[in-house]
């Protein structure tokens, strides 16, 4: 038997789901591994807060250096959350040798050429699968199991939050900020949803996953983002008679040198997998030169989820004898000879408000075809009050080209109303 | 950079994909992993048969002790195929002190027990990533991520051939012998079928999978085993009018010491992720006491898929100083203080041909009724000839107070045309 002492920074919601995984199932955990973790010493804000599971009031610190820095811990669990003081925090366990399990994307994905750095420097385990979609094993199946893959794509539901707001979105007809409320009223969204609507929390993940997915540093800085604010429920309806369903994708795809790194939502075909991913789930779908097509699936978030990967990477690192380190130099900008593109291809959805007159459709066509965008489905409703829907999904086309023939029909007689891209296909 | 020399053991389709991933991807191979694999020696059958890739003549050998036996192979990876000689092979290589990387879900399922003693006694490594399900992660995500989870539930779409051709027959509504020509035609079935067909292959899968999830023996040979060769399309139509898909799932489940193994054609409601896995898709879904539901999809077979899982499974064994072996005592028996059951609880989905007469219809529920079993849906067609078809889906019930039901209402009157047990809600 092994013992290795264990310090939290942070017990909220995730930090009392593992320290009951931890409990409950310590008996099946020795058992497994040889391994038996004894919590030591818990960093919270107030030591007088009722917490959920019965963690003694003796293990309760306000002072993080009590975690840090006592030569006893061998192993740090960051459930903080938030980018400060979270890293700081988690630079001094790996500047003191310590291996450091963090459930911090925000932290990971803005700091983590820091954070890498210090662990290189002092021999320190960084570990970070709970970061990134929960139980779902992403991270372990990128660096270990796809090591032998050229990844291609890698096409992500990774925000519960917004899959949840749109499948209810695309299920009852619902608007978002009804649903939204809803949400928040269910606790399935935060009273600030911005960061999960506008995609900052999907952004922080793709900057982590596609880093190693590509073997090359890819920031969070130069992750297109689009949220889900906007989405119009009219939308979703024209998009359900398509056959397509929409989702909030995190999608990465390389090319050679030329990567696209991008959250935004995204009508995908009602067959492809994605598709039925439904409520609070997530997945992630990617494809790899020799391993094709594959998908991982199950709880982005939650406690005993979280938990789930937390423990998991607790157990990894004890059976390493050596820590591992990503196969990329760890930068803060984007890795040397990659090239960001914003001209993705893709096929697009585009909703326009036109005027029924002669010589409308013919604008709008020659506003396309002088951009070489062919149309693939083309859906007109009668017109109310001399205005016609119109609905389209295009060809294969470049983003830029698209934009600039929505630029060019805008006029008294085209109101674009809204273009969604369109993936998987 | 670190060198280890390899010999292959067969080198038909699935060696020919590990060779042409290794030469082609070397360059990736090294500067992720610092490692050189130098192919050293191939044991073939026929050293002038033609093969697929280019490898060189003066490699081949059919005396395999110039594999196993020889000082410098490090790694020996087995692709023959088949229960015997293969095991000899391995176990020598094993003996030999040889981390073995195989493919054979026959030999490990029927041999496991025997490699692993050798295994440990030598302290060789034994990986085995691309026997179960070719690209997907199932092994090591079971072993690594979900450590920290009493897995209660492992339910699969682990054969491609069979899923084909359910799926086929799903889409078009054609008969199995004429679907299963068109797979052997296209490749996509072997000439004799049986192994695919009658489900041994998805139990010899089971077998292992269930162990590692229970983290207790399994072996193959308690496995019950129903395979789709006299599934009807008939009921293939009626589950799809009543909201379910056909799928033959490899089944495992633990309540306390109490196991359910078994491979059999199962009808999962329509928005199961199972249900969209079409083709030769695979995909294993399960469900963890932290982790919740879970499912890992992807090609389960081919060439490059398995070749993934197989260089994945080099480089994992050459990142780690000491192997790892399982949790649990790998003996050839059922786990010391576990039971298995026949009498699994899941719904049923039958089917009867029933005399179109008063009384028909209360005996049926008399019988089922006196076995404590209730019904969710029933359907009953217009009689034909005097005999109507009545489909039926019950709640949840035993397996052995259904076939005693069955029994029971069998008569003149009452055909019992088909019984599927339904999964997934």
């Amino acid at each position: 038997m092994r013992r290795i002492v264990v310090g939290f920074l942070g017990c909220g919601n995730i930090g009392c789901g593992v320290w009951k995984l931890l409990k409950e199932f310590d008996a099946d955990l020795l058992h497994r591994s040889g391994v038996q973790f004894d919590i030591k010493r818990i960093l919270v804000r107030d030591v007088h807060k009722k917490r959920d599971q019965m963690v003694p009031q003796e293990l309760l610190t306000t002072d993080p250096a009590q975690v840090t820095d006592d030569p006893e811990i061998e192993m740090v669990l960051e459930f903080m959350g938030g980018e400060t003081p979270a890293t700081e925090y988690m630079l001094r366990a790996l500047e003191m040798g310590k291996t450091v399990v963090t459930a911090n994307k925000m932290a990971l994905a803005l700091n983590w050429h820091l954070l890498q750095a210090a662990a290189e420097k002092h021999g320190s385990g960084l570990y970070y699968e709970a970061a990134v979609c929960g139980a779902i094993p992403i991270i372990r199946t990128t660096i270990d199991s796809l090591m032998s893959n050229r990844i291609e794509t890698m096409m992500g539901i990774v925000n519960g939050t917004t899959n949840y707001i749109l499948t209810r979105m695309s299920q009852e007809g619902g608007e978002y900020a009804d649903v939204l409320r809803d949400a928040q009223r269910l606790g399935l969204a935060e009273p600030d949803p911005t960061s999960d609507v506008e995609g900052f929390d999907a952004a922080y993940k793709l900057s982590i996953l596609s880093s190693l997915a590509f073997h090359a540093r890819v920031p969070f800085s130069v992750i297109y983002r689009q949220g889900i604010s906007q989405v119009d429920a009219v939308d979703i309806g024209y998009g359900k008679e398509l056959g397509y369903t929409m989702k909030l994708l995190a999608i990465a795809k390389r090319d050679g040198n030329v990567i696209d790194a991008r959250v935004h939502p995204t009508f995908i075909p009602n067959d492809h997998p994605l598709a039925s991913v439904n409520g609070s789930f997530n997945a992630i779908f990617l494809h790899g030169h020799a391993c094709d097509d594959m998908m991982l699936f199950g709880r982005g978030a939650g406690s005993a989820p979280t938990a789930s990967a937390v423990v998991g990477d607790m157990l990894y690192a004890a059976s390493r004898e050596t820590p591992r380190h990503p196969t990329f130099n760890n930068t803060d900008a984007l890795a040397e000879g990659l090239q960001v593109t914003d001209n993705w291809q893709c096929s697009f959805y585009i909703r326009l408000n036109a005027s029924d007159r002669p010589g409308v459709m013919a604008h709008i066509t020659t506003c396309l075809g002088n951009e070489g965008i062919s149309i693939r489905n083309l859906v007109q409703r009668d017109a109310v009050d001399g205005c016609a829907q119109i609905v389209m999904i295009t060809h294969n086309a470049g983003e830029c080209a698209v934009r600039k023939a929505l630029a060019a029909m805008a006029s008294d007689d085209v109101r674009v109303e809204s273009m969604i891209r369109v993936e998987g296909k």
